[in-house]
């Protein structure tokens, strides 16, 4: 089926230009703002080594979000199903930033996917990492088989400027104890995380090992294990896109995770990755280029797990 | 891989008896109370036409809300993508009967699995078809391709008898004009509906169209289209098991749907259907054994969307 | 200070008139819908025997919401303290027809004056008496001293044919088991006393008695004792309004009662119960008119508990 | 009357000690958890210049939230009605804490007497005061007539080590820009303000100003108009004991404000005020034997504004 992808590529992306100017570029920080709105590249990494990608896919741009899959990964691996007790796997049915259930179910956040459970995960690694930062990003480095990925420390910086939901609720699970480790460096990990640059085509292969069991395709190390691998995914089905989630399993039926930087990356197990980037965002948060051409994706390629 | 099924099943029959009585039946209506809490079957059916069961997989038991993946069915097929306009197709986030986001937004349910999303369901039929519950009852002899299928008056009587949760459901959809008909028009489906009277095998038999790409397997007609079908299935995947629906996803990671009658069936696509049966329920109001016995089975296969 | 009253209510009247066509009518009913909006009447009567009264004081409305301090007046007295294991005694902090709290609090309204807690009231009536209705109207009879005071059918009839929010709220409450009786018994009764028609001067001459200790001055009667009388004017002052009831607290500073009829009647204890009229309401429900009448009241006369 | 006041404290403690350790003292500083459980006192301050007084009347303690009426009164002088575009003032229905409310109003605290609102109080001070806390001492030395009224720093540091609750909600206004000030900036203010030591003496002596007008008797300086004066009682009564404001109102009938420091001060209009001190506290933070005694108070006095 692969001699089709470029083709594939080329027909969804005529197909969606014309929503351009639908959405809006996240404008809670400068540097996100500051995007081009017009920005639009999609990247295609196969298992067997292959590699497809139109437009902007080698501009890299801000993951945001898409980073919580990533310190998922490496807390998940860390202190497997040990994880669960400090946070749940249920969809939220609230949008990412809520403080309500957090505040009803004593602090515990529903998943790893919502701004709080990314705040529980940074909060894990502090706790387990002589260094935090410098393991999120080597992780990335490996995974994307890329040494150039890293952090915007001028994006970190206006995170953490504008960033006090995300400070209330680190605060409110402290106050809770959900939390272990001091408020500003659960909230350093977390704004460094998503303040991290990838291209499509970085993210499609950093991906990559949730299509391949668990085993970094790039070197051969286990990074999960086949179990847990799936797990990942399930929850991405589940949760990844908040309020979108639903939507997202209905339309386009693959696991995947989203940022407001305007990234989404789905998978699809035992084939392949692939990663969409327009900057324009629905109501919801999402790419809505995005989630349109990974519709266009699945419908033409008849690819779907359902 | 189906030779392997008949054994298969006796390691999980066998590994699973022990959770018996850990779990409680639902008690809300005399007639699931006085269910044998022992009760325990398992059917598969495959779509090559092999069935494998354990138990008492024969004996038919009270289906609830596995009801409303087939009236859903019914009314997707007529209404198509119009039918989105009523119910959503989010998880909420909230216990199986809540009304709190039905106030909160405007009326209109999440999904087509929580109860209020089934009355909306239940409101549709009414208002397109001349018979609603011969309507139902005919789809699930053709399905389950078992012309004894019925509903039992007596279940059903007692679910109107106790079901105010229900009616203030559809009266506060009522309220908001989400709804068509008649109150009482709409819970007399609702009620019946969940009082119809299946066994594993049947209920194994009628989901293997979601399995099949929409088409019924026993006599060739297409239910669904295609995509369609897809979309069930990702429906269910993210909403089939209410508060369940993450833990479900996550540990047995295929589309399926629960009731509290002890019942849980989930599909395989392109290979087969799968139900258990087994009275005592979660604090969830999932089938405890149930759950169980269908991660032993995606574990022991290997089998898996994810 | 008396001899300055028919001064106080022609300078409230002129002062007042501009506010005309601020507000919205109630309409969800077509016999409050059709009330002329222009309707304006005050009428003042003190313990010493005295009445004044302007404008439309002579007309009668619809009191809706305003006989809730009846109908919590007669179980009051029958039941006394163990009243309060039934309906609390907070204010909600939600709108007066919200489920959420219910559905949170298993059940229990917050007070007496939301429709829930009405509504359990409602059902404490036809518990507690042979004919409710009988009781409820040969009541306001006696406390307005008007022979003439009566249900209009009308308007209960049409409060059924909309009512299906107060629907909801007794099947929820039927399903926690906080009301004992038949939905429709109980919101029969409701729908009633919400029909009750009586004009400003009744009301005033109605709400005496809880500036008098819990005695009708018109008979002499103890309809409450002191200590119970003293307690419905707390209520009344703590969740009398709704959602406006720290407004009404805050810029009138009386015990009161509103309704969507546009009714609202203030009590200043031991000395006078005023009542004004207004249909045109503000966005929480409350006489637009009527809010900024009492307000001047206050203001002119000094007079105020705080 | 005044006559009776010492034989009805008498009366008052003696019918009430019996309470003594059925509540439990707020632990969650060690300053407040190491405080004598048994401590108790009462005292009364007339407009006329009399005191009486019981038990421990003259010992300091943290007076907590009864702080937030000094802070109100301080910003509603200051500005005027223009404080209400950034505080409501409605009764929240929600416990003193909570965020959700927060959240689902935009950042605008229902009333001044919930945390949220008092920090917003706060960030008022901080904006309008060369030196918060010195104006916030002067005004409670000046208020008590006692020039030994002072902060203690270790509470104020203890609460700074706990507070994270109210970190949250601070961060949570900061998001939707409802404060203007650095957060440790308004919550250093408020930790202050919590800490005031004062005893029942002073307190009573300090809201005589609300019994009075709004004139200060120790020195005749208007602090508030007497309309303000009276708007502050009235948001007392609705909201000045969180979830048993209506309790309080119905079972005492007076504007008062409790903290959980175990003191309660309540003010009859235009003739004392009166504060008592136990610091056993009941589930929803008031003072148990404090409401108990000025249950009895009204009762045996037969004074209520109702």
């Amino acid at each position: 089926m692969n001699e089709n992808y470029p083709q594939i590529l080329e027909e969804i992306y005529s197909e969606t230009l014309g929503l351009s100017g639908k959405g809006k570029v996240a404008a809670y920080i400068p540097a996100l703002a500051n995007v081009n709105p017009k920005r639009y590249g999609i990247a295609i990494q196969t298992l067997q080594g292959e590699t497809f990608q139109i437009g902007d896919a080698n501009i890299p741009f801000s993951i945001q979000s898409i980073s919580k899959v990533f310190t998922l990964t490496l807390v998940f691996r860390e202190l497997g199903e040990a994880l669960w007790s400090r946070v749940g796997r249920e969809p939220s049915g609230n949008a990412f930033n809520s403080l309500i259930q957090l505040e009803t179910e004593n602090g515990i956040p529903r998943n790893p996917f919502i701004n709080a459970g990314a705040l529980v995960i940074a909060d894990c690694l502090v706790s387990h990492s002589p260094n935090p930062l410098a393991e999120i990003v080597n992780f990335m480095r490996e995974l994307s088989d890329n040494p150039e990925i890293n952090f915007n420390e001028a994006i970190a910086e206006s995170e953490r400027g504008t960033g006090f939901r995300n400070a209330a609720m680190v605060n409110l699970m402290k106050s809770f104890g959900s939390v272990e480790n001091e408020v500003n460096a659960i909230l350093d990990v977390y704004f460094h995380q998503c303040s991290l640059m990838m291209n499509c085509l970085d993210l499609a292969k950093a991906f990559l090992f949730l299509a391949n069991g668990g085993v970094n395709p790039w070197n051969g190390r286990k990074i999960l294990t086949s179990s847990q691998a799936k797990r990942v995914n399930a929850l991405m089905q589940v949760c990844g896109l908040y309020d979108d989630s639903g939507e997202f399993a209905f339309t386009v039926g693959l696991p995947g995770k989203s940022g407001v930087g305007g990234g989404i990356v789905a998978v699809i197990p035992n084939l392949l990755a692939i990663c969409v980037w327009s900057p324009e965002l629905n109501e919801r948060g999402t790419s809505l280029i995005g989630m349109q051409a990974l519709e266009l994706f699945t419908t033409k390629t008849g690819v779907s797990i359902f």
